[in-house]
């Protein structure tokens, strides 16, 4: 089955709350896993299908519901009946062109995020992720491009490591928040180490393949800066946003990867400065260099301009030339434009131009 | 009957509230539709003129009445008369250069957006709506320059789907702006597909006209985001403006198409940056090629001219020039003058000037 | 009398309230007009010296005196004596230099407002005008420069046109206010249209007289900006001051004036960005045309610098040359020539140089 | 005794409230002016040394103590003691880094300003005054550079005239920030002035030195600006500032200044947008004439070098060469050469590249 | 034991509140510091080890615990235990990447800032100083590369000088900030010595060189203005931050050390202008040197392109050319070659091309 992308257009017309996958169907099949589990540490961890969505009971203290692949609508249906979820949001969790956001529904708070990878190529790859934070459960949403981000959350899940099994639904929703803001400094550090590399590259070659190199960093960057900055404005509104889902204790730890948003915004925004440097640098070394050449090359033939202008007087074939006839014309006559040679080049040097 | 364009000029000196209209005639013939709807669908639908326009009956829940072209002043005059509008609302009707604003007048709010289509030739056409939402009724005006961009709304309404009947007059207007938003996503995608084409030109070739074509799609970027700005404010203003008209369950629906517009002032952004560097690269190319081009020329004359210096000597006439004399003469001035040549290149290229 | 024109360091080391003309003297006579208007029409019409100014009587509703010529000191300072105005005012009436502003001196409020004109030459010439919105009393001064442009208002009141003489000073204030308004839309079509003509230029030839205009048009724009947005702020803080004297209904008129020269600022906003590009495309346009015309001459001359070398050659007079003696010396060597400036031809043509 | 100057940094590891000064020692002696004034005018005006300080006796309404030098850190710590004054306060007036500031004490305000005077040479000069606002009392500091620039205020208040001697100490230090900003108007004009003298130049020639000028006011401007920007800041502080030191008819003249510094701050962004189109203009002539001097050249160039070819053709010495023993071999030749001037001169023209 | 520099990147996957060291380890051994004093002066001073931390004793009125290096993350752990810190604050003292901050426990207040110094070869090294405010007991945690800088805060204290003994643990912060911020005067005060140095070298000479350092010094600029802007926040939210742990006196000295930021951001701006300014003036420099020498040498060459033509006409070997015959040929046509010469350089100067 190929890959195929339906865009944002091909909605209009369509009534609101129509549910339309916008975007890449990147997994063949769209895989759901539950958790539940409490204090004590993990209850029971099952991969469902769509029909056994439901609900969660009451023995467990959270149920974390993870579904890999958004482009099946009717899986992403039946979880809004289930669950009483609002068919704009399922709107959204369907159109994967979305803006990390918050939106509080009152029962639920929603927030979409985008996921940063490092593809092969050093092109950075982008993913939604959908977070809904119950009272008592959380559903998740992601594209499933780049492998499951969640899993080291599971694992302190089933270790029952850190405080994540002692607290609600919101402190699992910030631990995913954390994992990926994390994978951000991962990307970031990165394109800082080809930054470094390349400046290296650009200061003793100028070469404009990595003149290229460059364009696409800086674009990376925007790209980069665009994602992150409203990701800050999304924790930060979770935060502050004063839902009663979001407890006082989960808002601590909040501020923290506020902050880490932050330095990354810092770490992009310094990398921006740099590269502009190294652009200026580049273009500086670039016609330092053509002037260097033309410069030199022009000196070289305004030298020469003149001696050819003496030859050609000495080649003329008027019948009374008299120097012609002159036993030292000749030696004369090539001592004379070394002369004109050597005080040419003086004149240059003295005004500084060569 | 040709058409007319009116400029806002021609109105200094009137009294505040003569109304005038300013812009393109573009219908020959206004049209006047009129939608009554209710819980349980349509009720009435009638294409009605001037004369038979009155506040809405009873019975029907909503009362929805679309006016296709505002050059009429007098059609605009007596609907405004007969739902009490006040008359800067109608001179502003009449105004198509209004800016989109949302203004509330108490007992109504009125909205004026622009709607955004795609002429043949790839410009951006655009066309002024303005909605005026009362109690219970409705009242759009459109130019007629695109057709009629509401007929989504009108088949909802017929065929009772979605929530539309169900609702008042304010979700029909959310219906509206959704249609006139969703249609920028259109205009914003084909811009998109154009700017890439054009990178694939630019890359490969320094074609001025490519150029001209960069520089009218960065016009037109410009336009384009110069009319969406405003409908975000415009929509936030609807949907927290507090005016009683504007329901509960339609602020959420509002908030939806505000994320809307802000995706598509995102997506213009991150086209005017791609712009910026293609028109970085392109000129980059343009200096590079013309740089190499002058580099190589001059080292060809460089290198002939000290050569042509060199056989000028020999073509001086002194009667007593040694070497002319000589039988190995002429091969070995040749022979010098490819070593004076091969010794240039080499020193071009050890200096990487080549 | 020849005009004077006083500059604002004049006045450095006078005490505060001192009251000093500071501008060009543009009247020889100043020319005082008394209106008196009520519910039924124009009560009384004078015109005065500045002996006779009184406060307001009690039979008419509105008085309205306007002042042409502002630099005879003592009519304004008797003016603000028979008012009671406060002498920072009466300096701020005096000093042409004044911002647009509004300050509420609780019992009136004061308006300072710049009347723009087109002069012939196409230059836009800038004029004060002082409101000062009493009670039952509205004062206004012009300097006098562009003819009375309150003409169309002092007809409403005569012919009892419209709502301006059922309202109070504020209604006539905003009537003033929209007169001045409205002729800056008149500034500003000329301004696009000499914009527009002149983009129909650059694009055809590269006249440096056009980039001339261009750059007298751009220094007026930033002018005409620079006049224009602290209107903007101005009619805001009018309308949401909360001064008793702007009434209710006078304040939607307001709003409308306000979203008057929010367009105003959105066109002049829109014919920065279009002169940016015009200077771009011109820019561009002169460094094609030079490089075009550098790269065909240095490919003329680089074509024949190897062939003036070759005829060099042919041109020395060893003795010993055995080419010279061949019969099919000549010949051989022309066309051996046209073969390298065929090839040279051919090699740019395939580097795509020419 | 030669001038000292103390920086900044020599202030590091100091305790905090250690007083030192920091700045240029400009006076050889400090001198201290005690004025006492009351509604009826001058009271007592001594020149007294830093033992006779003492707090305000209680007969006078007003006691304004003047300072000119501040490099005698003994003086304004004895000041300090008598009036109370918190040591920071003290350390501020002693640094004449200062940036424009109010701050309210509580008892007191204290105001930090910079006073502007141009120097001969045209260079702008700046000097750092703090006023002190008490309940009845007034302390300011001058660096003493600029002479004294409160000299009106004393003879305002020698000859009781406008409202000076009937306010309390708030009104006094409006008239002397009134004094200071009046100045700022001198200093801008005269840039302006010089501006417009550049702009003449400019224009009619490409000299490096004006460039170097117009540079050289740039960065004045900058300057200038740095230096008024938060001047506004710090009178609407004043005015809004709550402090009940500041009075209610104060407040009024305060936002009198306040528009001053408005205004100076418009007229310096004119004349910044003013040279940044000199500089454009500027750079412009000097790439068009380099330009034109180039083409031309190049043109002449190319006409000869083919001429050159094809005399260097008939310099060659073949044997059989037919051409050289025509009868009208030459002259032919000779128009030949001609033709080919001038047709490539019709074709330069045709290509309007001459 | 070499160094070792952990990355943030490290910390992906890890649960939140696990504590890893972030940054350089620059000292061998962490080396701990408590000092104990009250209103009479210095208590106790130990060098302790990390067993021997204990909360603060009844007696003293304020402990300040110092610790020197960061990398020791038991340490860390174990003085959290203690004081019964947050785990992501003793998180964020370990990660050396964090940004400028302050941030409020309740029952403490959290302060991280840089501390710069020079290093020797003219580069601004940063260092992170951690600053914990508790109700009698203050932690500060430094990176130990710069040296202990709160030497002179210790110093005060056994000396009981100033005010530092007989106020709280808030003011012995302040003293600390204080101290910090005295350093960057220095630091920006060295920058502004090299730019003026720079300048000089510039304006007299168009070194590369010079270019290459004015981009460093611009880039640390940068540098410090990012570390800078954010401590100007951090001391604003300590001051107006509402925590009862920073009492009213503290809060008049904190907004002194704030007006010292601002102080230095404003220094760095006018340096930031200062070295834009001169870019331009070096890039201008450039341009106008190459131009010149462009010109002269095309003027050089265009001069004897037209006379070489001239030679090259009597150096063909027609037959029949007259002039080669006449006696006074060859004199006659050097004349006018020097007439030709003279012609054209008249012709240039008249042009102003030379």
């Amino acid at each position: 089955m190929a890959k195929r992308v339906r865009r944002r257009s091909q909605k209009v017309g369509l009534a609101p709350g129509t549910l339309v996958h916008v975007g890449e169907e990147t997994v063949q099949k769209v895989s759901i896993t539950v958790m539940e589990y409490g204090e004590s540490g993990l209850v029971a961890e099952r991969v469902v299908n769509a029909e056994q969505l439901a609900p969660p009971r009451d023995g467990a203290a959270v149920t974390w519901i993870n579904v890999d692949g958004v482009h099946h609508v009717e899986i992403v249906e039946r979880l809004g009946t289930a669950f009483g979820i609002h068919p704009l949001l399922l709107e959204d969790v369907l159109n994967t062109n979305q803006r990390p956001k918050v939106e509080d529904f009152g029962s639920y708070v929603y927030t979409v995020l985008k996921m940063l990878s490092l593809k092969p190529g050093g092109r950075v790859d982008s993913e939604q992720v959908s977070i809904i934070i119950g009272d008592r459960w959380l559903i998740t949403f992601q594209e499933g491009k780049a492998g499951d981000v969640f899993d080291p959350a599971r694992r302190w899940i089933r270790e029952n490591r850190g405080r994540i099994c002692r607290m609600g639904p919101d402190h699992l929703a910030y631990s995913l928040i954390d994992l990926i803001v994390d994978n951000y400094f991962a990307v970031v550090e990165d394109l800082g180490d080809r930054l470094d590399a390349l400046e290296e590259q650009l200061l003793t070659s100028a070469d404009p393949a990595a003149l290229r190199r460059l364009h696409d960093l800086r674009t990376e960057l925007v790209t980069l800066r665009r994602s992150v900055w409203p990701v800050r404005e999304v924790i930060a509104g979770l935060q502050r946003g004063g839902s009663a889902l979001i407890r006082e204790p989960t808002q601590v730890y909040l501020r923290d990867v506020h902050d880490h948003t932050v330095q990354i915004i810092d770490a992009l925004d310094a990398y921006r400065d740099m590269s502009a440097g190294m652009l200026e640098i580049y273009l500086t070394n670039v016609s330092n260099r053509l002037n260097e050449v033309m410069k030199v090359l022009t000196i070289i033939a305004t030298i020469f301009i003149p001696l050819t202008f003496v030859v050609g007087i000495y080649g003329m074939n008027f019948d009374v030339m008299p120097e012609l006839r002159w036993r030292w014309g000749y030696p004369v006559v090539m001592v004379g434009m070394v002369g004109i040679a050597l005080s040419m080049v003086w004149y240059f040097r003295r005004k500084r131009w060569w």
